[in-house]
């Protein structure tokens, strides 16, 4: 007799990780919602809580998994693109934000690293974008000084 | 008859922030509770509410009432004793954030203005500390590049 119970599917983690992503696309963190996101990738919202125990950590895991640039000024739009999606900061929004420079820092500073003063210039590059999205709802990019 | 009730007092806000400002100095944001600050202060809890509406704001309005530095380096450090308090963010941590960062990004740009790059270069310095709290739990100043 087969089994008729839900099958489980290899590549769940992916499906609700994208759901997520497109998600916050949409409707930025202020609408995201781990019911919808449990609705479009057609698993039950239990399995999803039980592999991220809050929705920031959710919507931070989405976000760490983006294409990742390379050059500065991409890799500054790719940060300041996924920072604009917190214009309604919640309690998780410190580890979202965490989650989306962690990754970045280390490639912005591979890629200003013929520079003696890359470590400074990236956590000054990607900060402009926190105090932009913090004082003005909008992470403009700084021009870069070179 | 006199009025036996507890009296009004004059400066009661300028003594409820004092309490508060000093708590946010020995404890950080993770200790900090309206209850200690009413005590401290000798009103009742519920005053403190009427004025603030949230411990954050509390704790933003006591950031706010800080000694105000001019010279870029001192409203840096100013600005990363302040910001160096938030290492257990919850909910309001955004607005003490924006508590801290609105005036003080105000003096910095004039404290820089004679540069024409003064408002990037702000927002940078100023970004720097946050991209170091968050990342890193300490709001390390950057070299200033001068």
């Amino acid at each position: 007799m087969a089994n008729r119970g839900r099958p489980r599917r290899a590549g769940a983690d992916e499906e609700i990780l994208r759901a997520a992503r497109e998600l916050l696309e949409q409707g930025g963190y202020g609408a995201f919602n781990v019911d919808i996101v449990a609705e479009r990738s057609r698993v039950a919202k239990t399995t999803i809580y039980r592999r991220w125990a809050t929705k920031g950590a959710l919507a931070a895991a989405a976000m760490e998994n983006t294409p990742t640039a390379t050059e500065p000024e991409a890799i500054l739009e790719e940060t300041a693109s996924l920072l604009s999606i917190l214009t309604s900061p919640d309690a998780d929004a410190i580890d979202v934000m965490r989650a989306v420079l962690t990754p970045r820092r280390e490639r912005l500073r591979a890629a200003l690293a013929p520079r003696p003063d890359a470590h400074d210039l990236a956590d000054m590059l990607l900060g402009a974008l926190l105090t932009r999205l913090i004082l003005e709802d909008k992470p403009a990019i700084p021009s870069i000084p070179f």
